[in-house]
């Protein structure tokens, strides 16, 4: 999609208007300068403030922008923009993405967006031998399909029958509205595999897939979110492939790229450093208090995930449904750990860098070396999910980052050589302790998916939300904080 | 217990020390004093920083000062003590309590608290008729097993004995090690109602109590937790009687009382309306910093709900488990409307008072007047619970409080009479909006106790735990913030 042409057009100016006031940079407040400490917030007026600066509150602005929305301004916590997309160095001028990273195919909203701001894909490598282990039995194959045993395929495809034949009667926009909603929102996904696979190997596998995506244990999670998740992201092999799947390709650069092109040229609409602590509602229009800023303005749009939203006050107070929506909001959570190399060795040696295995450091592991392969990088995932039933591979190493570390390259050493034990770095992100994101991938739990129904994205008086957990298909995906973001945009500027 | 001799003993002096450091009185810090708008924390130091002045923390500071810590300073982000209890005026000189209130034998900690705090306990109004209200049939009974068909007291006993027989399995102290936990742990308490219970209304009866106890719906609950809750609070027929179960008594002068003597006698070692902000260790020591002080110490006890910890910033992070744990922790939240009359009125119409039917604001009703009867008090629930399938009793009222107050006058009329709608006055504690505590009763949601386990009450290095959810019997009641207050302050006071 990089080549068709639109990218020259690409940035705010081509819709919209492009100079912001110059009250805010007068004032030192445009992203990446340091707040003075202490200094009191200053006090400034928009038509619109959009709380958060990851893909979707970004998306939100931008379009805001693009529809003539005289004044947006976006607050953000972090001293950086990003959310849960964020590069991070791997030497040479080369980066490794610590957060969501993939597009495939159907994420039309964020392959849009890429195109837009004049951002370029490539293809997640997969060329070569993956490799499959388990109870200690190495097996190298080719393509998307592991080289289960026979038993354990059968039960594979009888479950992923039965599974996307459930999830085919959830529908993406309201699932408390299928049939079994109740039923299937009363239990974990977790408990139905325990009740319906046959094969210890496929639903281990099952899990190890969900686990990774989900960054949670299936006994967490609400089924009905499950069979929503597999309904509305196109189906269980689409989300855990590579090849036509929805980690088929990358960005040029990284995807944090997504955010910091926006927030260029959104220039000093965007204030950083400045966590929003309230949100007052009145007849006339909201007061939004941040660290750095308080803002009068007509509607906000908080793009943050429900359970982040918990840390502002609001008044009046939030209606019950949204209120326990927040509080019973969890996202799971996972860090990832890459080993850099000079090269991408394995790939020589026949192999794509894919393995899926039982190894307590090692579990999934992909390529994600630069697109020039101009040096090696293995990624894997360490999460929260190892504290379940479902998988036992983290367990003893979630608490010392040199233990998971030394997991992590003695994994590699058993599934691609010696060699692979002796990275020129390694580095990781750390979701667990971000100061101001509760976690990563949108799960639910038992029970709020029906109770609390679309309170999620309805909005409350002058307030509005978005981020990826209020959309509607691909929700947890960059895909959905993309279109949630534009749906809000779009809520926002027909009511100014 | 309030006859045995002991109260003239009440009070600090009785073994520990009662003169309180002259410092922070001297700077305004005590209780009750407003802080001065935007000044600078005060810098002190102490041998122990307990944060939270609920029942927990306050018996946490009290039994450390008994033990003769030299210093104890109790940090409360409320501008009052009590957490969640909390005594509201009923006109008159009465109270009506708008948090926990009830204790009722086996509860020995609490009880022997209310002793030594020189306070007295009376006897839930529980005389004269009951009433029974279902799908329009208005019954009345006698004693605590109300008027239902044959065939749902004989599923009502089936359920009954299978949840105590399970319960019997799960130990109190460590549930994650019953045999079943895991797959108990998968799925709801509501999945497993809809999937053994054989008549509607008994279903529904258990649903209404226990979603009076837990303020939830059981779909959301840990079917783990609710027979670990069934199990060490006393069983099911104890959790929801008055009679001889865990509501029989109540506390002279309200519940509330309990905190506010012992913050009394704590003196101007309780400082209130300063919230934590954060927790730094280092091998030296603690620093808690709070919007009025900031405390260099050895050790610090968290006395608050896992939730409520999740806004204090730790440094260094916390560990998996913990971290987790706070995150995924959720309380259910429940209302508590209460109507005063010149007189209970009922009482010589030969009423109790109390009432279970299917009416959406008066789904549970009790006599919640004061000793003397100098008033009448009727009492309801109004919770969160209505947002599940279980009930469906608030659904329409969750969101207005006058909606609120209208279903229950209206309610109570067509149990009690006309006169029922004719109060003097009504008064709410709306627990949904409170804005230091994320809820009430301890609920699980699925999965959280398996895999996190001992998390809620493992010390990490000099941070300790109390608080009722770190209680071993009758976590979420009072007596566990007490026990877990004496635990946390000898676990402290060996360390020192």
């Amino acid at each position: 999609m990089s080549e068709n042409g639109n990218r020259e057009q690409g940035g705010v100016s081509r819709r919209g208007v492009l100079a912001a006031g110059g009250g805010l940079a007068a004032a030192g407040l445009a992203l990446g300068r340091t707040p003075a400490a202490q200094a009191a917030p200053m006090s400034t007026s928009a038509d619109v403030v959009v709380v958060g600066a990851g893909i979707s509150g970004l998306t939100t602005a931008r379009r805001l922008v693009q529809a003539g929305v005289g004044s947006v301004l976006v607050l953000e916590a972090n001293d950086r923009v990003g959310g849960r997309t964020e590069n991070l160095d791997a030497g040479n001028g080369v980066i490794t993405e610590g957060g969501g990273q993939w597009v495939g195919p159907g994420q039309d909203r964020v392959l849009a967006l890429i195109d837009e701001l004049g951002l370029e894909t490539f293809k997640t490598h997969v060329e070569g031998k993956s490799i499959y282990l388990r109870n200690g039995n190495r097996q190298t194959y080719e393509g998307t399909i592991p080289p289960l045993s026979p038993d354990a395929l059968a039960d594979w495809a009888q479950l992923q029958t039965r599974l996307e034949q459930m999830a085919s009667t959830v529908p993406a926009e309201a699932p408390w509205n299928a049939q079994n909603a109740f039923e299937w929102d009363s239990t974990t996904f977790g408990a139905w595999l325990d009740a319906n696979s046959v094969s210890a190997e496929a639903k281990w596998l099952l899990t190890l897939g969900f686990s990774v995506i989900f960054a949670e244990d299936p006994h967490n999670t609400s089924f009905l979110r499950a069979l929503h998740a597999i309904g509305s992201s196109g189906g269980i092999e689409h989300m855990m492939n590579a090849t036509g799947g929805a980690q088929e390709s990358r960005i040029v650069g990284g995807s944090q790229l997504i955010s910091q092109r926006m927030a260029e040229q959104l220039g000093n609409r965007v204030i950083a450093g400045s966590p929003v602590t309230e949100i007052s509602q009145g007849s006339q229009g909201v007061l939004v208090k941040s660290a750095r800023a308080q803002v009068q303005c007509k509607r906000v749009i908080v793009a943050m995930a429900p359970a982040d939203a918990e840390r502002i006050r609001f008044t009046p107070g939030l209606p019950g449904r949204r209120a326990m929506l927040q509080r019973k909001w969890h996202n799971g959570t996972e860090n990832k750990l890459a080993a850099i190399y000079d090269e991408p060795f394995w790939r020589s040696q026949g192999f794509s860098g894919q393995a899926m295995t039982d190894l307590p450091g090692a579990a999934y592991v992909v390529d994600n070396s630069p697109p020039d392969g101009s040096i090696g990088i293995l990624l894997t995932f360490i999460g929260t999910a190892g504290y379940g039933p479902g998988l036992k591979w983290s367990d003893a190493i979630l608490d010392d980052p040199g233990a998971r570390r030394a997991a992590f390259l003695d994994g590699l050493a058993a599934l691609f050589g010696p060699k692979a034990a002796q990275p020129t770095g390694c580095v990781e992100k750390d979701w667990l302790h971000e100061p101001w994101i509760e976690g990563g991938v949108s799960t639910r739990a038992p029970g709020t998916l029906t109770q609390y129904r679309n309170a999620a994205r309805e909005p409350v008086g002058r307030i509005h939300w978005a981020g990826t957990e209020t959309g509607i298909m691909y929700e947890g995906y960059m895909d959905a904080a993309v279109s949630a973001g534009e749906r809000a945009a779009k809520e926002v500027s027909q009511l100014l």
